[in-house]
């Protein structure tokens, strides 16, 4: 029996942070060791470039990194096809049929892209590349006829694009050549995405209030040290707060089960006084080094080579690129534009 | 010295008629006997899904219909690169990174895209695909790196799309990699449209007033005899109207140098009265036979071996492929984005 097929990536523009570690690396290592998915994981360099068209150059950089963060979490390329979207031109192909199937207004309608849109400051020039994603995503999906997606809820509409696609696709052409995939969100949106440093309900490079996986120890503690906690815990001895304090939240979720009575007893002792930020943060450095350690290890050895972690991805590409030629010649065959 | 490229195509969306002929396949024959230029040729199949997605199975047996038609006037696949669009997929790949350059409001202006969605009647649902079709032809053009593109005066508003796409490429990834294109565009349109055999502006296969390159020799003639001419002409003896008069029309476009003198000759007898429709006619039939029926001959004798007709395209898409792949090559290079 074939396993369900699982895809899931990310766009190459920047190291990875702790946010996307708990928010989905984590959880792919979790459904590649279960060994019942057949697991696709793809750096978007061409969905990257429809916002970032002119930096370019960055993009190789950070389809490397990326790839040392896969690594270094333990996704494992013989057991997971860890692929780059461009070495896929089934993908841009695929991508020329889907749009003939999809209207302008039907684009113009998807809430994610219209919140993305505003919150870019695109104006009045929408590249569009940007405006088509949602079919490209759905070429990406359809392609290796995945059945789950893991994404946030923000991506829903995206899932639903794919869906009208394939839908619309097998009715038009009258065979069941695609699939349709279903979305896996996480079970509360607070869980999928972790804060900042700073409090700031996004982790991002641009704020600057991220940790990375690629932060050695000292920059580590560094940062946690520099942590949004209670503004007005200002002495040892004062009350504190927990909610919207950042050590608290992060040891919520960086805190393992046998952690749990210890959190506890901390937020009590915090919120009656006598228990200094100093304290709860070197704890939290504890804990998170004790998930990072062995990451930042493995990364910095994956990290003394280069080439072969290109290798590695241009031979996940090859694989990848034999399932997405199948689903095309398929595709094809089923519009009856086969002609040799 | 590198000859000119010259490319250019059609739609696979039916026979080729005389319209076709004398507007732009016999100037392509010409170009082609020149012996200066490089050119290609080719069937847009991808362009004609953007609005003709659902009748996708039909495309197949144009393709075969026009490359025939191509064949039968004199194009000669050793000479000039006749290729299928679909079959180089680098095109959609140019596409996908040419979107990221060019912004929605900016497809929206494209007047000749504006003009033919008023004309399809599409309503609100404008397929993304037909939208997007000059993006498509910039990759073609620049694909190729052509020089020079062959069109009607309309399509104008399209080969300045592709020059915008040129220079903004080229100055972001600053690298001369694309070439900017020169639109040749018929001496007046009128030239370059030839209308219906009922006195139409447009000769279509949907309007049925067109005589087919494919159309045998009695078909050829019961269209001739069926032309308008001057609805007033009611007896031979009557006065009777040159313009606007169908027969006249074709004469003018079909006779040779030879032939001038004749024409004149009739065109006076006809409006002082005297000289019947038939006898026009029949003049003008004998003037298409002599252009037609050695197209006709060939196009029987390449019909009985439709096999060679697609192998032919075949080595020709091959072809093609090699030129717009080192194209692709270039294009990656300069975005910074060949990994491998």
């Amino acid at each position: 029996m074939m396993k369900p097929i699982i895809l899931t990536g990310d766009r190459p523009t920047g190291k990875l942070h702790i946010g996307h570690y708990v928010g989905s690396l984590k959880n792919r290592v979790l459904l590649q060791e279960q060994n019942q998915y057949d697991m696709y994981v793809f750096l978007a360099d061409q969905q990257a470039l429809t916002d970032h068209a002119k930096e370019s150059e960055k993009i190789k950089d950070s389809i490397g990194q990326v790839a040392l963060d896969y690594l270094a979490v333990g996704l494992n390329p013989e057991q997971s096809t860890i692929f780059i979207q461009s070495q896929i031109p089934e993908l841009a192909e695929l991508t020329m049929y889907y749009m003939n199937l999809v209207s302008l207004a039907r684009l113009e309608r998807n809430p994610t892209v219209k919140t993305e849109i505003a919150q870019k400051g695109f104006g009045e020039s929408i590249p569009t590349g940007f405006l088509v994603y949602p079919i490209s995503q759905a070429a990406d999906i359809t392609a290796f006829k995945a059945n789950l997606v893991p994404v946030g809820t923000d991506q829903k509409p995206m899932i639903e694009q794919t869906r009208e696609i394939v839908r619309s696709f097998n009715r038009t052409y009258q065979r069941d050549v695609l699939v349709e995939p279903e979305g896996i969100y996480p079970e509360n949106d607070a869980a999928g995405r972790l804060p900042g440093l700073d409090g700031n309900a996004k982790m991002s490079k641009s704020l600057n209030n991220g940790i990375f996986l690629s932060d050695d120890a000292d920059t580590v503690r560094k940062k946690v040290m520099s942590m949004y906690t209670d503004p007005d815990h200002i002495r040892v001895e004062d009350p504190g707060k927990i909610e919207g304090n950042m050590v608290f939240h992060y040891l919520d979720v960086f805190g393992r089960k046998e952690d749990r009575a210890t959190i506890e007893e901390m937020k009590a002792h915090y919120q009656s006084g006598g228990l200094g930020d100093v304290k709860t943060k070197r704890y939290l450095l504890e804990i998170l080094d004790r998930e990072l350690s062995p990451i930042r290890e493995r990364r910095l050895e994956y990290a003394k080579d280069m080439a072969e972690v290109f290798r590695m991805l241009e031979k996940g590409s090859q694989k990848a690129r034999e399932k997405a030629a199948q689903t095309l010649d398929e595709v094809k065959e089923a519009m009856g534009i086969r002609y040799f």
